[in-house]
């Protein structure tokens, strides 16, 4: 359905994140080899942190293997910590209101999946969105509310448990309407200081979700490897599908487990729904 | 805030409508005369019927008087009822899924003025809106969620009724929420049979409205007018502003009014909210 | 690299055209089966005759499987002769003056295929071309000199000699700068009332073309399809590739050859480079 | 016309050149007051040096006012060189190759005016483009064909000479076309270590062009301003009009003269067409 990126670290370009990888989320765009749709080119939107306490967010409509404005912005811009995410659209219009990362204060938040048929449940979802956030919700997808509902059960104080119960309402909302499956999800949020990514879906078949090994550790393994050379110790990607193919690069994050990316330390933590 | 026309008579190209005339709307989208705005720059949209019952929609979020395709379209569609709108943003974003007229089956309408301070009240009205609708709204703006009011309150039975209604829920919610002055519009709906405009504003002050006159009146005051040579005896325009100078030409619609344009016929009768 | 259709023959749905067929061109926009890329997402383009002498184009740089307005357009324009070309970038830029069809008067001209290594050659092409009609170049695609040579050299008198003429030129030029196969193609081009596809390259390995066969033979042996029965006899499609799987409805356009469509008539002729 | 700003000195958020400033470029897309159209709403770039040699280039066919992108970048990116530039078309295609500014190598350019009657000279003018430049001409606008002329002459060995022989080329090209004023144009220009800007029409009737007083001594006249307070000492801009009613902080660069803009230092030069 959609692509991913999570990078944290020392500061990198964005053009060694999303254009020079062998299998870059850019040449995932065109060629994605583990996703649901192999084409991902229903926009795309890449957020970075600066100094300004609000991280930038570039979105387009385009295509990411056309757009030149994220080439330009791409080979300018270094950021310690970059999401980018390429879009497949499951009905939703394409918009940039639409595109991921979606941004509240200093958080990003993006998804690859769905709330299943969404347009039966999207009302019951919004309404249980905290009336102050309602105005802010500015597009009309799946992804973005689920986002809002993360934010109304307290985001910024206790992430795991906040997405444990926006998922728990949405699956005992789906199951109200008879949907079986109501979540199919890989999300990553951050608040410019941490990441948390989460894989679960209510079937218990979701999307693929990896992380990369500790740097320090590859790099003694492929002494020669001027990519790894080139991270910081405490560099940490998660992706949707590796960028490469480089043996022991990347673990599969597993089923139903929140990753949190802390600086150079990773935490798996077991993910269930909860009671809103 | 935008500008708008509503034709209905014999077949005309959109050419005539959009282009051709001397203050024509392609104009209005740089040099308003009589609007709040002098530009309205931030997208516009036709809607056109034909022999499909579903009217068409051409929306796009480029200035008019930039968008070749535009152009096209008009030069070969010929429709007897076309509805278009220039859009100058009060806020909400830029993007097709924001442009007029929206559509609902084979009702479109479009609007111009807004919901005053619309994000304080956005979730009392949707929270209104028919829930077997309310999935079908797919912009973020006031228009919309007014057309959707309005559709929940009746507009396929008794239009005028469902308008004072729509507009009586906004203005009590409004002052619930202690808006002063919750509504400033010119609306026009049409079922694809009968147009529907409205003048109407809390303040008392609402934007300009006209609508021309019977055009074999004009016919015989301008018997050389080529313009009027071409036109329809039942042609008729509900306009923004008047798309020339003809002397006689145009009538003010007069503020709180609904102007019901059936055929060659047209009726004003006093427009006044009602409770919901 | 592209795919294109031409159709000609009583007034049709572009609907029918683009959207209905199972392997629709809008289909083919997202996977086409014979093509040399499996996208085409860089832009698209529909040209149509109808009442103006001068055919509508509609182009634009979304994906055709994206682009509402296509959809809407689409549903309420019929037309007996339609163009249509999705777009795979061979490196000029993704822009409506880089979208086929290209049309100069009441021509329309799209093309598959490149001129290889077209920046080049591209200075001696264009010197070529008539310097009356120099300026009208408005975009930077190979494919729209190889349409100004072909109208530099006589395209309106005689179509099959003045392509014959251009390709020759690009060849020589081409030769002259050390290139082994300058030219890729299959072209189709109208001046309203009649076709020619072309199918040659320098290499002799051309993309692929195909035509549908008589209407009025296809019902003999379809008598329940619903499709042959919409169609007037004198219906004729050139394709890229076939747009279904009914046996015996396509014929592949040999190499080196120029298909003519003149109503319901179809002449196949051999094509070969001229000197110019 | 067109509306630009060139800045140079310590470095700045985009932000504060391009939203901040009372009268910023963004305010002049809509309302321009001292240009030739009050709307420059066909597209706008900038252009910015960073750590890279090739400054990062940023261009859209919307209007600035609504692009949500360059908020976004104008708030994350700096630069201690920035080019702007929002476009009102004088023909030609609203796409972003013809958005301004256009760059080679390390080099920027940017234009406000035109080539008179641009279609009859075009060829004439990129003919004598030199070939090996040729190919990389991207869009359709005189303001590129000038560039590249301006290059073709030896603007990295010259700056001034190279367009003195740029424009005294294009005047003698019109007027062997019997145009009577060949060339109205504001231009800057710059390799990333100094700024040329350029006033100059063939008639001796320019468009406005000021540039920024010694920083300094400005202080010393505000004690109390926080914008200079921000400045380095070094900084300057040269700007189309005024960014702001700051008296004594505008010059303005007379007709027919070259401003040099090294460091904290400039220089006036008289301008003059040359013999190519």
């Amino acid at each position: 359905m959609c692509r991913w990126l999570a990078y944290s670290g020392g500061p990198v370009s964005l053009d060694d994140l999303l254009f020079k990888p062998e299998n870059s989320l850019v040449v995932q765009s065109k060629h994605s080899r583990l996703g649901a749709t192999t084409i991902n080119g229903d926009g795309f939107g890449v957020g970075w942190y600066g100094e300004p306490e609000t991280p930038g967010v570039y979105r387009s409509t385009e295509p990411a293997w056309n757009d030149r404005n994220l080439r330009e912005l791409s080979a300018h811009a270094r950021s310690s910590r970059v999401f980018a995410h390429i879009r497949a659209s499951t009905g939703t219009p394409v918009q940039q209101t639409n595109c991921h990362p979606f941004r509240h204060g200093s958080w990003l938040w993006m998804h690859n999946g769905f709330l299943a048929e969404f347009s039966r449940i999207k009302r019951d979802l919004v309404l249980a969105v905290d009336p102050d956030l309602f105005p802010l919700i500015e597009g009309s997808s799946d992804s973005e509310v689920l986002f809002f509902l993360a934010l109304t059960f307290g985001l910024a104080e206790d992430p795991p448990a906040a997405v444990a119960r926006a998922v728990g309402f949405v699956e005992e909302t789906g199951r109200r309407h008879g949907i079986e499956y109501p979540v199919q999800m890989t999300v990553a949020t951050t608040d410019g200081t941490a990441s948390w990514a989460f894989r679960y879906s209510s079937e218990g078949r979701s999307r693929s979700l990896f992380h990369s090994t500790d740097v320090a550790t590859l790099r003694l393994h492929y002494p020669d490897n001027e990519v790894l050379d080139a991270l910081s110790d405490d560099a940490r990607l998660v992706v949707s599908e590796p960028l490469g193919n480089l043996q022991g690069a990347w673990h599969e994050v597993p089923e139903s487990t929140c990753l949190v990316v802390r600086g150079g330390h990773e935490e798996l933590i077991s993910f269930a729904p909860a009671a809103p």
